[in-house]
């Protein structure tokens, strides 16, 4: 069983690897009224969980782009998640696919809305939709 | 633009290829009372959408765990992805791992459901969670 | 204003419209652990709102159809309102349009399972889908 | 079964005659990022679905916003809705009375919100909600 | 069985003591485009439901602001009865608290979005999380 | 910062305290698929979230079956944490109020599923709504 000192420090380098400044400005930001949540971001959510060995970090974000789309209740985590998508090698062609995918189990409202949170992000980072 | 029987064609194949047997009872079971729906699935659902060609099948089967994990309302549907996942070649590892995931965005009632619903589809195939 | 008499009575005689004996065995099953609330779907939800005579009965149980079918969480309810909808005059391939057309805001999925409840409904009362 | 031209020309007509302008505009926004899902608008949802003859243009419109309202995650496709029922003969006062009934099923915020919605529209349009 | 005016009054009454100003001027809002659902959240809201003596406000409002925060779909109610939960003297570390719990139950995001909304109603009442 | 063996020793604890012997058996039945999971619920969501000292347990489990009524997608995990109520002290017929009063935010079908498991919780245990 790990100890906490690795929990925190490995979350601290998955946060980095996949959100880079935007994750840890989140996690900042909550320190102020709930501190114990940014650690739990940190410890938990990217020390035990997203950091776990059996699938890749491409992959993680993929799922995770798909269930905030689905859930449409989570914009700005959708958009961290997108930039992070493209921080761990995801092609805005392929986040795009995802999200078009959730027009089957999701519906079109959850994929349009999605889409444009996509665009967003790819207008502040100059990045192409290249096919 | 590709015509009607071309995507009931390229349907029909991506639906034996992700769901086999299953899906294809699902098509089938839905044809008494709602025959264009049937259609929809074949030509929209598996010909226009699942069938895109700049994702993994693989990939994709992450993106609908994920996103029918965290929906937590249809859970037939996500046996019948959960299938499909392995049908395409997701180890029941990383199926374990994509609905794991889904304790930081959608709660750990969402997860212990699905994987109820993964132990089933394991169960029924004889499939080990090897690590 | 209406007085209370009269908020009950009208709820009666629209669940009554309505529901028939399904609603009303609902609302029974409801008084021993919460007779407030089994006066509540009567006065308030009969009475006050599904009584209201801005809109037909018709075009009312296609809108509580959808939403339900979409919702996704409320599949007695649903089916008490498909009796409902064949009980105030809705045709059953009507009921299957408004459940199909969920597919565009709400997936597949939600369409299907709500399309497996109105099959239900359709066989306890020998009803066909025709076109 | 029609072919693809077929499926485009009855999605533009009927996208046209629900939404007019706004929907159109919302599919031409998606063209730069995702062509396809704009396609899919046109000729799935709109030529496959919302097409189709079993129900009037007025009742599925109220099933429309009935959904939306409900699920409480789709505000801009709401606003294009309440717009679409408008243009196909709703009057303000019915889409008020299906957005009052969603009280009953999804509680009093949906239908608050939906109903903050409604009066943007009714008053880009200069719509009073004649009783 | 009360009459109307009691339910009315009751309502007044308890809107009065949970939400203040707040409350109220949500109710006045919505006379205009449907003066019914105004005295619905008096008469029935705030009359029936919220008036009951079998459990006191605090707990009530602790009840509220984890449904809304799980919901995610509701935050301009949510910041109404944040409010709310402070006027019926509930501790900001307390509602910070019920939120917190919340990412076990419906994930981080939804808890991250409510502790928003938390911060702003602080903020406006320069209240602190003292702990 | 307190280290691993006191976030699962306090975890265990909690979990007694609120779920008696159901919860345990719920995170025994884990172990096969996901023992990462199992010990994530008793470190995490009983060791960090609901062993916090800054709200008492009565009113962490009001919050969790408000949070688990409205979002109608966790029946299995809502009968849980009824028991989890009984168990820490709360009374039937408060838990009834909690259910009750989501009408108001998540309308009846989710009132009226959730009273369902409470109903079959309260026959297990033989407990009288009294009032």
């Amino acid at each position: 069983m790990s100890n906490e000192n690795d929990r925190h420090a490995v979350g601290i380098a998955t946060l980095g690897a996949i959100t880079g400044g935007t994750g840890t400005a989140v996690v900042d930001g909550l320190k102020d009224m709930a501190p114990d949540l940014a650690e739990w971001i940190i410890s938990f959510s990217y020390g035990d969980v997203l950091s776990r060995p059996g699938l890749d970090l491409r992959s993680r974000q993929f799922a995770t782009v798909a269930a905030l789309t689905a859930m449409g209740t989570a914009m700005p985590q959708l958009k961290v998640h997108i930039h992070g998508a493209l921080n761990v090698g995801c092609k805005a062609a392929e986040i795009v696919e995802v999200i078009l995918q959730m027009t089957v189990f999701a519906g079109f409202p959850a994929t349009i809305n999605a889409l444009n949170v996509a665009r967003e992000v790819f207008r502040e980072r100059g990045v192409d939709v290249d096919r």
